[in-house]
């Protein structure tokens, strides 16, 4: 018993670094994929959407996702975290979940800086980070994960594809559309215009970190690692989906635009990543290999469709990533 | 006793990794920071003052820190760290505590680095690590850590607020003072100028390392896994701390300024690891709240006094993260 | 036991992860040491070869190298991996051993996209990059692990010196030599030009990311997280050699060109680390050391006669990495 606490524990703790670092991530992808002048103020927002989260999620965010259920739509209210969540019957102490779940609430709020980057007022942002980290996260986790009616209902997702990515891939299309698009993207007939990033290195560095930070988020949601078939697989199911989404993408740009797309490829790893969340625990490697084959095809249209029929900008394609592939992850 | 002795030395080689990857993002902070010109030359001092610090370290160091007790004030000379180190009564493999120490005194070193960046020497930077190395961190941790006099006093300083990123930082502010300003920082008047880094991006980079690698700084120094309850508490101090601090520093350069520095705001992020680093294991969450939110306030001033009225050119901010921090946390 | 199978997959999976981010090493290292119109032809390279190569390896590829042995020369085929290689008598679940060689294999096939940067089309390395995953890397692979004729003449290659870094830096000098040397590479009179990189921030970025990835290369070979003795004194080993390769590189380009050489010194590095990893599980600290010195002096002549003697055109040195100093670790 003790010996597995502490297994379960260190492998939780190591999970969280890795998540933690997909900030990094983001924060590369971000500023990679647009314009070298507005580095400094996507920063700022990927920094403070993690401060400002980590702080709001302590507060109340984890008791209203975690706390007592209350009728399946909340969870009770524990200002600060204090109480011992005994009845989440938890194999590891209860810091080690909460700050696993930190996190994971701080990757959701993350995602939507990407979609609104480039003409989003600092000030808006702060404030949408202070409101998803502390209720829009934590309520819709509490109805998936914390026991509420999706939960009741044995709505599968595992390391949240729904939970994590679908909701922040939705968030950030209210926010893309709020918002509007960048001056210059569209003209006056409606056609779009690429708007390049800065530069692709940058890009591709932030979706290597990523792609590291996953190993920590889909197999350290087992919260156990005693559990080692378990986490052995889901790193299998996590790694085959991105290279069969990342090779197929590479494979529908090629044969769409006369060339392989080193973007939308990267974009494509990401979308095969996203999809596989849902269910990396429960489908063998070959149907995760198909997931990310499907999502590399899904991908490369969604897009295009949210760009020139919807007209929504999104400069790095977070809308696509997370909330299609997350959304078709959880079918 | 064998389960435990592997889950504590696989914590122990995790954090280590960790801890040798924030070299990574010193080197990032410290070029992001300053001009694109003296990259390489700064690059080079960073995996100088690793790889010489590693070489020291071993051959003199390590023993001088952690040998057995020579009156209060040095430990044993043990050429090559051949001993055994049987008085330290260590529940993991020797070579798992010293590679630990290693990558901790390296840490200490490349601190200065950043300080007198973009117009010291490369030979006088060199001969400055293998002192560092070989004596001034192994000498001042044998006080702290290694049995000597401050130990015996009973001071706390966990995971090296002091030990590590005060004397880093005070060797900073030395490095600096002796080494004067970089040419065109201060008008014949007196007053300074902003001597603007090249890429916020890299620098942010950095400090997301940073952070990552302190999840193996902090609860790697308890050298146990199986303290499952120590080492998840030290992972949400460290971040509500950091966390706590980045918003503070945000918002009070908001208001000094008229909009929120990033640089600073990044600053205050490291100052806020800093100095929880002293206390992880032994304040509450909300104490980490607290001790970050100070710090993000005291930064910003400290940044300035050090530049304004010292007028000590620190091209990074390090003597005011570590050094003033550092000294802050221990408090 | 069950403790065991937990503790040593724990170890085997984190190694993993930090294998899988050496692929951002690799990236950060060639883009950075080469011109930034080629940067995105790079990054697709090193994105679709561990894609393109996790698919292969996972088909076939991890049969022919683990597969029952047939005759000393090749694996039982065995499409998708679906056997349980009960003979491979694994302390650790299948898939984890199956994801550990994935991610070794794409390290090998990486390597070679350096020596062959900036001047091959992008199919014929798709092609390269299917063909070493499927076949010569596992050929080659279970000569020496795979229980054929070199491992039954007790050939010693612990972590992979030769099965992975000579066989990816041979393979980089067929590749170098197929393609030829860049354009303006050499004068008429072969004489040879340095055409710069541009970025030594990248370069220096990306060996930071190989060294840390390292600490999982190395001592994740153990398998076992169980053997706590073991993987410390890897850890200490791996880190000396490197330490050392890069302290002497950076002396020995100092007395021949006038000043440190950044960019060797980094090459330094890293032949280090290649270096140590056939025997850094047999090896002494001290010998480590003296075998990280030698290969100091060697990189820096090795680099010199491949470019200046053979005329071979390696952007980022990495024939000279891998294929000399893995020859020179393994004797």
């Amino acid at each position: 018993m003790e010996y597995s606490v502490a297994v379960d524990t260190v492998w939780v703790l190591v999970a969280t670094a890795l998540v933690f670092f997909m900030q990094a991530g983001f924060a590369m992808v971000e500023t990679g994929f647009t314009r070298a002048k507005n580095a400094g103020n996507i920063i700022m927002k990927n920094l403070m959407d993690f401060s400002v989260g980590t702080i709001m999620f302590w507060v109340v965010g984890f008791s209203i996702m975690f706390g007592s259920d209350l009728g399946g739509w909340i969870g009770q209210l524990d200002f600060l975290s204090q109480g011992t969540y005994e009845h989440l019957e938890l194999g590891i102490p209860k810091e080690a979940f909460l700050i696993f779940q930190t996190v994971f609430c701080a990757t959701a709020a993350t995602i939507v800086s990407g979609a609104v980057a480039e003409r989003t007022k600092f000030i808006s942002y702060l404030i949408f980070s202070l409101i998803i980290s502390a209720l829009i996260y934590p309520i819709a986790g509490h109805w998936i994960w914390g026991g509420g009616w999706l939960a009741e209902r044995g709505f599968h997702d595992f390391a949240g594809s729904t939970a994590v990515h679908s909701i922040g891939g939705w968030a950030a299309l209210m926010g893309a559309w709020i918002v509007g698009p960048r001056i210059g993207k569209y003209t006056k007939d409606g056609k779009s215009n690429a708007i390049a990033g800065h530069s692709l290195t940058l890009g591709a560095l932030g979706v290597f970190i990523l792609w590291f930070g996953w190993f920590g988020f889909n197999p350290g949601s087992t919260l156990s690692g005693m559990d080692a078939e378990g986490i052995a697989h889901i790193f299998v199911t996590t790694n085959l989906s991105a290279a069969a989404a990342a090779s197929v993408t590479m494979l529908v740009t090629w044969f769409k635009y006369g060339k392989p797309d080193v973007s939308i490829t990267l974009n494509g790893a990401l979308g095969g990543l996203v999809a596989i969340t849902a269910g990396t625990d429960a489908v063998g490697a070959g149907s995760a290999a198909v997931i990310g084959a499907l999502t590399g095809v899904v991908i490369v249209y969604a897009i295009e469709f949210i760009d020139k029929v919807l007209k929504i900008d999104d400069p790095v394609g977070a809308i696509g990533v997370h909330g299609v592939c997350g959304a078709l992850g959880t079918i």
